[in-house]
């Protein structure tokens, strides 16, 4: 029988992995919380007519699909059949496919609950998602998103709590080298208005999405190719190109918009949300205005958020905005505005990993192992074990008759930081001796002593 | 557009549902970690040669099979097309399935990462599982199963630890009127033994199994017609409807397996699991030795277990047992036996809401709204609310201008179970009007009596 193998592109996560997840996992859930998002949930599988043509063509040749259960080809016509046209035959044979990000299935829930549902809404959801995309470095098969949104407001408080939601959980995760990027979709509107790209707004949002990776030049080469004028990229990229600080921007910005209501409007928006955090004492550090963010071909069309972590060769580990119309997707005729957020979880695992940030205590594990000479001392531990878990402590036992050694070297596997170790003078005199791992301190102690010693100390997940 | 559905069989879990399986989850994850078991995650998807033929040929067809991407078509023959054969054609065009249990995924975890694996290995593991089985009341195509298992010891402690860790669990969910019923598969062999059962013991096991629910006659009927004879069922049934105390029970069958070494050799560890709970301490309460506990056609063989919550008509809520040799199935050669639990969280969800065991603070909301007459008073409630939070207390303030009633409406929906009332009084005084929601009751504090208050009294999620 040939090893079995995992699926391209999946993983799995053992417990040191999983441990350093779950912190990443739990803190990113206690800010949500702090912040008075409450969590939903959604099944992986989907039907397809939920999730095609949400995506883009691109985005739906990368659906995992669910081949329908039973005898699937049994109303399917030989003449399809004959065809041998994968994609023709696809919808006769699956109607289900794995959830592709967070954000569909939330409009969807959204729309199917919308008279249970409390408006304004906040919800957050952290669950993996599937995407058939080419395996590669850090680009996987299966992965975690951790969304928080709220919507049916088009209050700029919910931007502001955005950028706060990602400072809180940034300093949470201990990651304090981080900047976050602000642009606003109406202000990228104002410059498609000044350059005159009318109908052709997305090919200039992607031509500058590209700007940090590819150049001016080739921005510039590709937007000629696109029929825009050689004199508008000069009132772009003067745009683009201006330095300075965020006032500065600002001022900037308030006489190049004097011509584009558009722009004006983004800017007044992106003005207040940075008056909304200085009310909420927040300082404007990690904060930058990147008039050159755009965030792709997206459905966003206000505040728009993006966030990479310094000197870290990894791309934006959050990103998020504001949206105008979440449930049009599913013919909703109530227009729903709201805001979003999503973390990475995989990017910031790597980054935290490169820059050592997980704190030790994030190994789960037991934090005594009660290890034993005989059978007497065995037995007589098990009471031992009890005593500790009922104060909380998370314990085990050596469950076979080893030598000693060999149970302490389990330990420091296990990196289990205290081990008890229990031979007839123990069991006499109930004076247990405690090895701190770490050290390769021993000292003789009482069962009280110990748990006042580790409730002290302990190690809770 | 018609309203988008869901599929067959799947739910969504809204807040008020994601917070009690929360509870659930996360005090099974704390038992777990509390006993020394580590977290374990596998991917959704597993290769079907991984899954195919571990679940008999029933739960073969209950997989759910993933479409293979791109051209699926491009490399089956026409003439197997032409056959319209379903389970002929899918192994061509799939390659992928969803998982279908936890411990299929486990023990192919453990074979491809046997090298680095510190045994007795404890490993815990919550992830949802999918069958393509009929949906009906309480079974679903997509739940969640909670698994711990320790492999790499034959050593009773872990049956004990079993039993201990579903005691822990039940007491920290609340419920209290439960049995854990405990048979030992050595004892079934013996009593196989004694009704010359021979090559039929999985006949003998199924029958058994269903004795609570079809009565004796039936069993008999169905045990005859596979050919046992008469006078054996006479014996059989002496055993099975033997009545008394654990102790009664055990002299009982010291007795009846003087004939057979495997039932004594069952009996002798399963007595020996009773004295070492002793030994940890533990009652016996709510743990039942029942001779007719078969678990049907399972690879177990060592001490089962099933535990029932009293007074309910929900089936088992938890089960598991000890089995010889987890990785067998993927041609490992090392003999890796083991015991494992397992928790059903669907069926302790609906256990508990039947017997109204949810603690009223499970609920995830924030602990404060602020609710604020005018846009001065808005303002300054952000100060107020980044306050809050920064002592930990989940807080939001409602973000449009809107009417105190419809904002004290917002709260009573989201259940938040305190509100601070903001006008242009409290702005100049720093008194603030905290209103308690449940009872009406408004008091003014200032900000720091505001948190004293809460600190003693908030909602840990």
């Amino acid at each position: 029988m040939e090893k079995p193998t995992l699926p391209k592109g999946t993983r799995d996560f053992g417990p040191t992995v999983m441990a350093k997840r779950q912190f990443i996992l739990n803190t990113i859930r206690g800010v949500f919380q702090l912040f008075g998002f409450q969590p939903l949930e959604t099944p992986a599988m989907e039907s397809l007519s939920t999730l095609t043509g949400k995506y883009g063509e691109e985005g739906d040749q990368l659906l995992f699909k669910i081949l329908n259960s039973g005898d699937f080809l049994k109303d399917v016509e030989q003449q399809s059949l004959n065809t041998k046209d994968s994609r023709l035959i696809t919808n006769s044979i699956s109607e289900k496919g794995l959830r592709y990000d967070l954000t569909v299935p939330f409009a969807r829930y959204v729309v199917m609950n919308r008279h249970e549902i409390t408006l304004p809404f906040k919800r957050y959801q952290m669950q993996p998602v599937w995407r058939a995309d080419r395996p590669q470095k850090g680009r996987y098969r299966e992965f975690y998103q951790c969304d928080a949104d709220v919507v049916g407001t088009d209050s700029l408080l919910c931007e502001a709590e955005i950028i706060l939601m990602i400072k809180s959980a940034f300093k949470a995760l201990g990651i304090t080298d981080y900047t976050i990027k602000i642009n606003h979709r109406g202000m990228l509107a104002g410059i498609a208005e000044l350059v005159s790209a009318n109908e052709k707004e997305a090919s200039l949002y992607v031509a500058i999405d590209k700007l940090d990776k590819v150049g001016e030049e080739k921005v510039k080469e590709e937007l000629l190719a696109r029929g825009f004028a050689a004199d508008s990229l000069i009132t772009l990229f003067k745009i683009l190109n201006f330095k300075g600080t965020t006032q500065a921007k600002i001022k900037f910005l308030t006489s190049e918009f004097n011509r584009s209501e558009k722009g004006m409007d983004g800017l007044k928006d992106f003005s207040e949300v940075l008056a909304l955090l200085n009310e909420y004492g927040a300082s404007g550090d990690q904060i930058e205005f990147d008039i050159a963010l755009a965030r792709g071909l997206s459905y966003y069309t206000g505040c728009i958020f993006e966030v990479k972590i310094n000197n870290v060769a990894i791309g934006s580990v959050s990103g998020g905005g504001r949206y105008d119309n979440l449930t049009q997707a599913f013919g909703s005729k109530e227009k729903l505005s709201g805001v979003g957020i999503s973390f990475g979880v995989d990017r910031l695992y790597d980054a935290m990993e490169e820059l050592k940030l997980f704190p030790q205590e994030t190994q789960i594990s037991s934090t005594v192992l009660i290890s034993h000479f005989d059978e007497e001392s065995k037995r007589y531990g098990l009471g031992v074990l009890q005593t500790l878990r009922e104060n909380g402590i998370a314990s085990e036992i050596y469950p076979d008759p080893v030598k000693i050694q060999k149970q302490l070297d389990f330990a420091n596997k296990k990196m289990i930081p205290y081990v008890i170790v229990i031979g007839s003078e123990e069991v006499k005199s109930g004076q247990l001796s405690v090895k701190t791992m770490k050290t390769g301190d021993q000292v003789k102690k009482s069962i009280t002593e110990i748990i006042s010693l580790l409730t002290g100390n302990q190690n809770q997940n």
